[in-house]
């Protein structure tokens, strides 16, 4: 297969997969989801990526329907349908099928999704560019839920100010990025938010602070401003498929670019765990 | 029929409309809607939900194939294929299908669905009973999206306290409840929250206050407190569904009652309204 949809067992090509009207993702967004990547077919940090997404569904309480080895050897023999080694594997749960009411269905049977599609592993060290954007969204945001309205408006924003992506801010406050997380380094120490409700916990910012920890550079979980973001020695964007990516602008201003040497020792010793991890 | 079902002009009870895994609501919650009611097939206050639902889309860009008429003639022709006179009437537009990605897809094509299904008029007179909860959701309440997940959550937590609605508020200022707009009366006087991006601009809201002001009842469209509300002379629920109802109590404390003669005016007042517009 080129692609694999997935709905309930139902397989196919994603364009042809077809699901019910009444699937309560269609009228409330009531679902959670999770994804990463594949090279060579083998899906990376695979644990981490189950792990918070039985989190997020626990969260809004979605039962889910297997233990965590179960949806593991679901989505292992689902990537293997697909001809293409690196892929883009997604999936999500939703809170069943029933006639439109807010309150939670009686005896609804969690639906279960999953999408599957090749990704072409982007170029790290090409620099990013960023806006800025006040954070509308919700106080959930430690969750990973489908609820990704705001977040669809600022990418859009960002992308026809041809940038790669937009970063989230509420007054001064960083947060994170529609799709991703976002780091300094200052004086040798990388700053990144803390993981509250405010910021989703991102795998990829889990590995990045491991990944520092190793390499002896000091971490500190603490909030930092737009000031200090656009101070900084670099801003990095972290997510699943873009391991450590850094910005040379942001609003069009210069931004990072003082402090390469950490950056490219995190940015190899990233790549080596997932070159690790994924070879055959 | 006994329901409706429609997508794209497809047609079918709801439970047989199928729709694509990669329509926009399916992974981002990436549309809008509207919904009312009928009674004798006939449409209540079809313009004021039009032209809201117009708002809702042009306030996220997703760009509408019909003008307001063209819109209101398909609605028209969809109640009357379905045989009970009293429905639920409820329409939305999503941006498209499209490979998952969060910015807005290249010549995406709106989808256009619909659900029509047989609804039991409330009793209005029935005191109903609230919940209070915190107001987690995003800064975009003024827009009727499908990113519902928070109050769903709320919904839940009514249901299983017993109640019929949950009222949201942010920290002390109460804003709406769920899927109904909330105001208080005291000392003869309507409270009513301002129709900022906290709150959804209800139509039976706005019908509440031309109703007012018919009968002479000074309305202050300000923000009020939970102190306020509980302290209040009457604590009245707005929804298209259900015009005008009242609480009787509200996280089990006793609330209301205070203001029968003015609450039964302006209840006979709207209901005379509905009863007008939709007879035969």
């Amino acid at each position: 297969m080129k692609t694999l949809g997935y709905y309930n067992g139902k397989i196919g090509e994603i364009e042809e997969i077809q699901v019910p009207m009444n699937d309560r993702a269609c009228f409330f967004g009531d679902g959670v989801y999770d994804a990463t990547i594949t090279a060579n077919h083998i899906i990376f940090a695979l644990d981490d990526h189950i792990n918070r997404f039985f989190s997020s569904a626990s969260l809004v309480d979605i039962p889910l329907p297997f233990t965590k080895p179960e949806l593991g050897d679901l989505l292992k023999t689902l990537v293997k349908k697909v001809e293409t080694p690196d892929l883009f594997v997604y999936w999500q749960a939703t809170r069943g099928t029933a006639s439109r009411a807010h309150a939670f269905p009686e005896d609804a049977k969690t639906n279960i999704w999953a999408m599957i599609r090749p990704i072409v592993m982007p170029d790290l060290e090409k620099k990013l560019q960023f806006i800025t954007t006040e954070d509308t969204r919700y106080f959930h945001c430690n969750i990973k839920t489908i609820n990704l309205l705001p977040n669809v408006l600022a990418s859009e924003k960002a992308k026809k100010a041809g940038c790669y992506e937009a970063i989230f801010h509420r007054g001064d406050r960083v947060t994170e990025c529609t799709r991703s997380n976002i780091h300094i380094l200052k004086d040798g120490t990388l700053h990144t938010a803390p993981a509250d409700n405010l910021i989703l916990p991102g795998i990829a910012r889990s590995h990045l602070i491991q990944h520092c920890k190793l390499l002896n550079i000091p971490v500190i979980e603490k909030a930092f401003t737009l000031d200090q973001m656009m101070n900084a020695d670099e801003v990095i964007m972290t997510s699943s498929s873009t391991f450590c990516a850094s910005a040379d602008k942001i609003d069009e201003k210069p931004v990072g670019g003082k402090a390469e040497e950490i950056l490219k020792k995190l940015r190899t010793s990233l790549l080596n765990e997932f070159k690790e991890a994924t070879k055959i």
